[in-house]
């Protein structure tokens, strides 16, 4: 087992099998020691979150592999905060693709002059390249075809996995009474042919989840989702 | 004739038969003295800019209605600087829309990752919104369908309207061998039925001219489009 790469939330350790393992870490993104899940710096570390995220990523992934929606997982061992997944081929550099059931974030912050905070967004889904230092730009279909990073069948089949994948999750939110507001996925080719699969993690670090109106934190969300 | 909006590099005023009336200043936009059409603020000051980029557009716009394309022309006073154009309704409080042919500019602020200095594109169209204070963000089809600015078939005619006018523009620059690496339109609806038209202007101020690899300033630009 070899580490591979260190990322902000997780690290990846390649296995002899070809698959890789995901060791999910206590930092979360956000600024100045407040969670952000679209912030691009670790913003401060809670104890016990890698597992937490690692509960609720299986919880989600094991619904999805039921549903025959395709995804990287494999499977998770709690206790040491790790997920097998199968390797996955990233589109380009890695694009992030959000679901907004609701307007906040980023989406509040540019177009601000025509939504107003906590407005009703129907599954909307747009893509950003994965880009720090350009604070991931969002970018159009006809941009990433043109650039050879995902082709118009694919964007259209991304967009189909990413309202299926998000409706999902928005369910079983709802189960519990939370609202998601807004989600971001990553998307990988998995497999000889190279079929477009969920890969990353769903946890509370990468959605934003409301109560009677008030945010929910990360930890507290997966209390919530995964207590009987 | 009344004063009816003063622009960054027009003045706008309402005529009695329902008409308006555009005063061409000589501001262009930029920043610290140098000239960028995608700047949202007055940059400098060049005398009989103004009047160069209105010769301009006259040659443009009579080239587009007599082609049958749609715009708010109806005819210009070069001494005074002025055009008359019909009244036409914004996308929302106005839209840009950018036709590229060469990598330059915002998108490659944006794409860098994926995109070298000068490297062709397809006549790639991509939709920004005007708000200053936000930097103009892009926007894609579904979103500006969603929060009500331009349904989906304006899109697509906006599309189309702009990589044909786009084709134009490009067509005449290359009879003086000038290349167009990008270029910038407004549309508006017009009369009775609301169909889409270009509005605004076509001057050296809002496209990027280069020739034999150098950049070309709009004034010179003017010269060496309408020198005989």
């Amino acid at each position: 087992m070899q580490l591979t790469y260190k990322g902000k939330t997780k690290d990846v350790y390649s296995l002899e099998d070809g698959n890789y393992l995901l060791r999910f870490k206590d930092d979360v993104t956000g600024e100045n020691g407040v969670f952000d899940p679209g912030a691009n710096t670790v913003g401060l570390t809670i104890e016990g979150v890698g597992r937490a995220g690692l509960s609720l990523t299986k919880f989600f992934f094991e619904k999805l592999n039921a549903e025959g929606i395709p995804t990287h997982y494999v499977d998770a061992d709690i206790e040491n905060a790790t997920m097998t997944v199968k390797p996955a081929e990233l589109f380009g550099n890695g694009l992030e693709v959000i679901c907004r059931y609701r307007a906040v974030g980023s989406f509040l912050k540019r177009y601000g002059m025509y939504a107003k905070e906590g407005q009703a967004l129907d599954a909307f889904v747009e893509v950003t390249l994965k880009d720090d230092a350009k604070g991931d730009p969002p970018i159009n279909e006809d941009a990433l075809d043109m650039l050879g990073v995902l082709t118009k069948e694919e964007y259209k089949e991304l967009k189909e996995l990413t309202q299926k994948i998000g409706g999902v999750v928005k369910e079983e939110l709802a189960k519990k009474d939370i609202d998601l507001y807004d989600i971001k996925f990553e998307f990988g080719r998995i497999g000889e042919n190279k079929h477009i699969a969920l890969i990353d993690e769903i946890s509370g670090g990468n959605m934003r989840a409301y109560k009677n109106g008030e945010y929910i934190e990360p930890l507290q969300l997966e209390k919530l989702m995964l207590s009987k």
